[in-house]
C-alpha cells in the first residue's frame, strides 16, 4: 500500500491484509473525529464483530502484566488478538505507547498481536463512542478477540463494562479495606473477577469477600462471577482466567445474552452519536442572529431563560 | 394566605409579604420541575437581583460555622439575609435541614433570616440551574443578601462560584498539604480566602502558601483576592471576613464587573436550559416510530449509527 494514504478505503483493505500500520492509521482517524472518522464508521459497520473483554480495577492491581499473560494464552491457541489501552485522564492521540505498557512489548514483534493506546479524553463522545469504532476497525481486519484495558477509575469502569462482552475486574489480596466505596458498582459489571498478586497474604480473606457480595446480591442473573487467583507476574493462574471468559462468553452465547447486549449497546451507541449532533447543532445555533436576540432579551430581563430556550426551539420546528 | 395554595402568583405574594413558608414551596416548586416551576421562573424574572455570596471548601473547614457568624453580623446590620445551603449529593428536597446546619438554629426564630437546604441530585441540570432560580425567587422576597454554601467538593464548587457575585474559599492551616491536587482550581474561583480555625498551628505557612500561589498566578484580574484569617467557633475575624466581601462587591460594582459577570451567567444559563429542552426533545424522539425503524437498521447492520443518527436529525429539520 501506499504509506501515506489517509483514505479510509485504502486503509481498511491494507488492514484487511494483516497491516497493522493502516490499522492504527484507522483508528487515529477515529479518534480525531470529523467526516474522515465517519468514512471509517460507515466501511466496518455491519461486517462482524470482534469478542471484547474489557480489564477494570484500581491502579496497581496487575491490570497490564494480566493482559500481556493473556496475550501468551491466547496466541498459545494461534489466534490473533488486539489490546486497546484506554487512557481516559491523557490528552495524547495517536497511539503512544504508555509508560506501564513497556512489558507488553514482549509481543510487539508477534505478527498476531496488535497493541494500541487510546486517549480519549479529546474524543467527543469520550470512550463510549471511541471504544466501539475502534473494535469495528479490528473485527475489520480480521482480528476477531480484542481485549480492552483501563488506565483509569471511577466512571470509566462503567464505561468499559458497557463496551464489553466479558468484564474482568482485578482486585488483589486486601482490596476490601480501600475500596469499600466502589464495591457495589464492580459488583454490578463484573463478569469474572480475578484476585491477582495471589502471593500475597489476605487471598482467602478477599475470596470469602467477594462471595458475601456475590451471596447478598439481588441484581443477578443466571450467571454467578467465578473468582478466579493469579501471579501475573509468573503466569500462574492465568489459564484458569482465560478458562473462566470463555465459560462467559459460552453461557452468553448459549443463553442468547449476546445478542441481546450487543443490541443493547448497538441503542446506547446511537442515543449518544444523536445527542452529540444535537450538540453541535445547539453550538452552531449559538452563533447564530436568532439567539442573539434571544440572549439580549434574556440579559436585558425582557425574557426569562425558558421562555426564551422554548421560543428559540420552536423556531427550529423542535 | 391559603396555607395549602399552591399557585405561584399566590405565593409570590405571600413570599414578597414575608412569609417564610410561601418561598419555601416556591423553591420547592423549582425544585421538583415542570410548568409550575417554569410560571414561577417568568414571574420571578427581570424584578430585580440579590447579591450572591458563595462558600466552599473541603468538608470538615467550618463553612457552616462560619455561615451562621456571618448571617449574626449581617443582622447585627438590620438587613436581612437568605442562605442556601445545597447538597449535591443528597436526593432528598423539600427543604430537609441538614445535619449539620444544627448550628443555625439559633437564628431559625429571626423573622429576617431564611434558611433552606436544596439537594440538587434530582434536579435536572443541577446546581447551576437551581440556585439562580431560587436567588431569584429570594430577590422577589426582598432578600437582597443570599450566602450559598455547598457540602460537597470537587466539581461542585466549580458551579457555586459560577453562581456567585462573590466567592469565599474556605481553608484550614495546614491545608496544602492535603489538597495540593485541588488548589490551581480553588485560586481560579477565589475571591476571597479565609484560613478558618486559625487558633491551630500553621496559619503563617499557609498564608505564605497563599501568597505565593497568588503572585505566580497569570491569570489573577486587577483584584488580588484577600486571605482573612478568622476562628468562627469564637467569632474571631468575621467582622474582617465580612468587610473583605464588601470590599469585593464594591470593587465589582465600581468597575463595571458586576454587571458583566451576571450578564455571563445569563447567557450560560440559557445555554444551559436550551440543552436541556433539547434534551427532553431527543428522550422525546426515543418514543417515536422513526427512531424505531433507525434503531432497527442500526441492529440489523444495514446503517451505522452516524449515518442513522444524520438522517434522524434531517428528517427533523436540524
Amino acid at each position: 500500500m501506499n504509506l501515506r494514504s489517509s483514505d479510509p478505503e485504502t486503509l481498511i483493505a491494507a488492514a484487511a491484509g494483516g497491516d497493522k500500520s493502516a490499522i492504527s492509521r484507522l483508528i487515529s482517524l477515529i479518534e480525531r473525529g470529523g467526516d474522515p472518522a465517519r468514512r471509517v464508521s460507515r466501511l466496518t459497520y455491519g461486517r462482524g464483530d470482534s469478542y471484547t473483554v474489557g480489564l477494570t480495577g484500581a491502579p496497581g492491581a496487575g491490570k497490564s502484566t494480566l493482559t500481556s499473560c493473556l496475550i501468551a494464552e491466547i496466541r498459545a491457541a494461534g489466534r490473533p488478538v488486539a489490546v486497546l489501552a484506554v487512557d481516559p485522564s491523557s490528552p495524547f492521540t495517536g497511539g503512544a505507547i504508555l509508560g506501564d505498557r513497556v512489558r507488553m512489548q514482549d509481543h510487539a514483534l508477534d505478527e498476531g498481536v496488535f497493541i494500541r493506546s487510546m486517549a480519549t479524553r479529546g474524543h467527543l463522545g469520550g470512550l463510549a463512542l471511541a471504544t466501539p469504532e475502534a473494535v469495528r476497525v479490528l473485527a475489520a481486519a480480521g482480528i476477531g478477540l480484542v481485549l480492552v484495558e483501563t488506565v483509569g477509575v471511577g466512571q470509566v469502569e462503567v464505561d468499559i463494562a458497557r463496551a464489553a462482552d466479558t468484564t474482568v475486574v482485578v482486585v488483589n489480596p486486601g482490596w476490601g479495606d480501600t475500596i469499600q466505596a466502589n464495591k457495589a458498582g464492580l459488583l454490578e459489571i463484573a463478569d469474572v473477577f480475578v484476585i491477582n498478586k495471589a502471593d500475597r497474604p489476605g487471598v482467602a480473606e478477599t475470596r470469602r469477600d467477594l462471595d458475601n457480595m456475590l451471596d447478598m446480591s439481588s441484581t443477578m442473573g443466571p450467571w454467578r462471577p467465578p473468582i478466579v487467583s493469579t501471579v501475573a507476574s509468573t503466569g500462574e493462574g492465568v489459564g484458569e482466567l482465560w478458562a473462566a471468559v470463555a465459560a462467559h462468553r459460552e453461557h452468553l452465547e448459549r443463553s442468547g445474552e449476546l445478542a441481546l447486549r450487543r443490541t443493547a449497546r448497538l441503542c446506547e451507541e446511537l442515543s449518544a452519536v444523536l445527542a452529540r449532533g444535537i450538540e453541535q447543532r445547539v453550538a452552531a445555533l449559538e452563533g447564530g442572529a436568532r439567539y442573539q436576540r434571544a440572549r439580549d432579551e434574556v440579559v436585558s430581563g425582557a425574557c426569562d431563560p425558558y421562555t426564551a430556550a422554548e421560543d428559540l426551539l420552536e423556531a427550529l420546528g423542535l
